[in-house]
């Protein structure tokens, strides 16, 4: 009783709603070759001007996760929890995030993505630390999260295979930009790591992929919808993006800037960021009873230590020098830098996430195309706050370069724009969304 | 200045207007391949589901036409004029049309097309007459057209061969049923004739691939305004296809039937449309003044044998063997008849033409795949005419089979619907549209 590719592609083109039937035949006939890479684009464009509904989001997203391997969950183990961001401009959350809540007898198996375009990725920050193997395989990652309790690694080939293909599609005919399709292509991939829980920071703004908040709200209501559908409790939080997040862009910059937060310090919107979503994880995890006793129990684990020998352990266990976690002085570091002054006195009303990675892609530290090589000791050092009060002449950025570049510092400098009025800071975390 | 190809697609995936120099592009760098299939099929869903303007599908058309040869005029050579039809059951009148015409110093060159589903083909018609090769190169087309004024021949790989892979990727994507995709896919091929005009006979009914009036009608509208565009005047005709045209279905016997309307005979509904789609080539080609003069000449042309005898000449130029034209007994017949009669009397109040169509495949008169044979002579001749006064064990049907089979018989009686009452019998000519 199964439909012929060219009528399954009807289906959706007419806007109907697809059976979990159809849909698993439609990701196994893809997977097998039999649905070929032009029906599949086809299928894509139909789901791009007609959505999915909740229903063919789930049995998508199954088909997708299924597709490659899935984690075991050990019986009886602790609580396994991850967060996944949508991606921001110096978003360097989940290095502090997954050893601090490792802390608290949960398991983060974070499997997490490379830089592309304007957004970094935790991978390349983590290889900042000379040493650290992101390539672990699924048995040795299995290991790794139950003796250390967290371990970061790179997407595995075994993962969902079929997003990986229809990812590269949707690249190159104009269908990336659909929600359906992006919630199946996340939760496709972080429920391969046999969740209990998973956190969402959905960014919106213009550092952001969402820029609109409708659109970021919907996003973030599908993927708790789907991955509670699927048996995975999630939480999503919409959170701004639209300056850079904390004080540094640049790979071995948000390593050090990491490093500050695992010990209680770093910037406040990254460090506020960094507990919110730590909270969420252990409120999933079923591991604190309140939110207020959560961030006294996160604070104590910052501040005395434990969360940083956390990182340390990881560090040391995916082959990482732990002796530039002790030093960061010894992290990957230019010799030039290029201070960035104010050229007039006022109020900081915009520090243009998008412009500074640009400037950031520029000097080297992301990747135009996927398989360009990123340098770990570029970046920029940003010294002012969005709404802060500046004089002429203070310091806003700090470019760590290879080679001084006048070109580059002026679009830097004209990243961070000064009004004469007070302006408005717009709050950090915008929302929350959970299973309806 | 060029887009890339996601650009491109996007573009129209948000229902925006494409210039002439976009859509050129899409075609060049479809063409070259550096734009893919699965790029291709992306834009032609967005397509189907946005919709092309009229500058749009004069654009595309003219880009798929000049993908391969464009025939050549003669300069001050006389008028060159041709027929399409979107194909209907039992339509045999290109075979005696072209001929018909090329009587009145109009050069027909005609390129057909094969039978596919339940629509025939008029090359298979033609390739019952034994030796008739329909295989010409351009070359000998061009000399054929020129010296008896109409040829007859199959598509060649030469002609649009942009629109052959466009097409056989709508097929299988769910976007054949597209009106600007087949305003451009017909028109792409008709203009390479390098035609001074062209009548559309764009059928509507159960039988024709547009079953609704409305659609017929937008289809016809966008098919003169397009060839308009493209400098070849065009008049279109709606047509019913409920009922099958004539009284045959089957090569041979379409063949029969189409000599007995090139001698003034034939049965009425087949040599009226002959007559009016004959009118309008004559007009196109300025040939005569009114369509009662031009009526006149073509009866004329017909009962005088003048018509007849250029059919002849064209068959014996393709390789025909003219006995079989002289005495249709030598046509492919078959050995087995089989007789349906009526199993009660009242008024046929339908003839199924799909059902029929349905049948006439079953005894091998068509094609389900592109590859498989035809049974030039097998078929139906159909006794009874919509609204016709029937009595009980009247003669319906004779099938052309090659063994009986009672399970075919009993579907082609079905086909025949008997009322007690009297039924209203739809004009065969329902509209006529040209450029606005």
């Amino acid at each position: 009783m199964s439909l012929s590719p060219a009528a399954l592609i009807a289906h959706k083109r007419d806007g109907g709603e697809h059976s979990p039937d159809e849909i698993r035949q439609l990701i196994a006939s893809f997977a097998s070759g039999t649905l070929t890479d032009y029906q599949m684009t086809a299928w894509l464009m139909a789901t791009y001007l007609r959505g999915l509904s909740d229903g063919e989001m789930i049995a998508l997203t199954e088909a997708m996760l299924h597709s490659g391997t899935v984690l075991k969950r050990q019986r009886g183990g602790l609580p396994r929890v991850d967060k996944h961001s949508t991606g921001g401009v110096g978003d360097k959350i989940s290095l502090p995030l997954a050893p601090l809540v490792a802390c608290f007898d949960v398991r983060v198996p974070m499997i997490a993505g490379r830089g592309l375009g304007h957004t970094g990725g935790t991978l390349d920050k983590l290889e900042s630390i000379p040493g650290y193997n992101t390539q672990l395989g699924a048995r040795e990652f299995q290991k790794t999260v139950v003796q250390i309790g967290a371990s970061i690694i790179g997407q595995t080939k075994d993962i969902a295979p079929v997003d990986k293909r229809i990812y590269a599609l949707r690249d190159v005919t104009g269908t990336v930009a659909c929600r359906p399709l992006i919630v199946a292509s996340i939760l496709s991939k972080k429920l391969a790591e046999a969740l209990d829980g998973l956190v969402l920071d959905v960014k919106v703004g213009r550092g952001a992929f969402m820029t609109e908040e409708k659109s970021a709200r919907a996003l973030a209501k599908s993927l708790v919808q789907v991955a509670g559908g699927l048996g995975t409790q999630a939480v999503a939080r919409l959170t701004r993006m639209d300056a850079p997040l904390g004080t540094t862009i640049g790979n071995a910059l948000e390593v050090k800037e990491s490093l500050e937060l695992l010990q209680g310090g770093g910037p406040s919107d990254s460090r506020e960021l960094t507990l919110t979503l730590a909270e969420e994880m252990l409120l999933l995890a079923g591991r604190m009873g309140t939110r207020a006793v959560a961030r006294g129990e996160l604070d104590k684990a910052l501040k005395s230590g434990v969360a940083f020998e956390k990182f340390r352990e990881m560090v040391s266990r995916h082959g990482g020098d732990v002796r530039a976690v002790d030093d960061p002085s010894r992290l990957p570091s230019t010799k030039q830098r290029q201070l960035i002054r104010a050229d007039k006195a006022g109020f900081v009303s915009a520090v243009d996430s998008l412009a500074l990675a640009e400037v950031a892609l520029a000097l080297g530290a992301g990747r135009r195309r996927s398989t360009d090589a990123v340098d770990p000791a570029v970046g920029i050092e940003v010294h002012v706050k969005l709404g802060e009060r500046i004089e002429k002449e203070q310091k806003l950025l700090t470019l760590h370069v290879r080679k001084r570049d006048p070109k580059l510092a002026a679009r830097a400098l004209s990243a961070v724009r000064v009004s004469r009025r007070r302006v408005r800071v717009p709050e950090l975390l915008l929302g929350r969304a959970i299973r309806s």
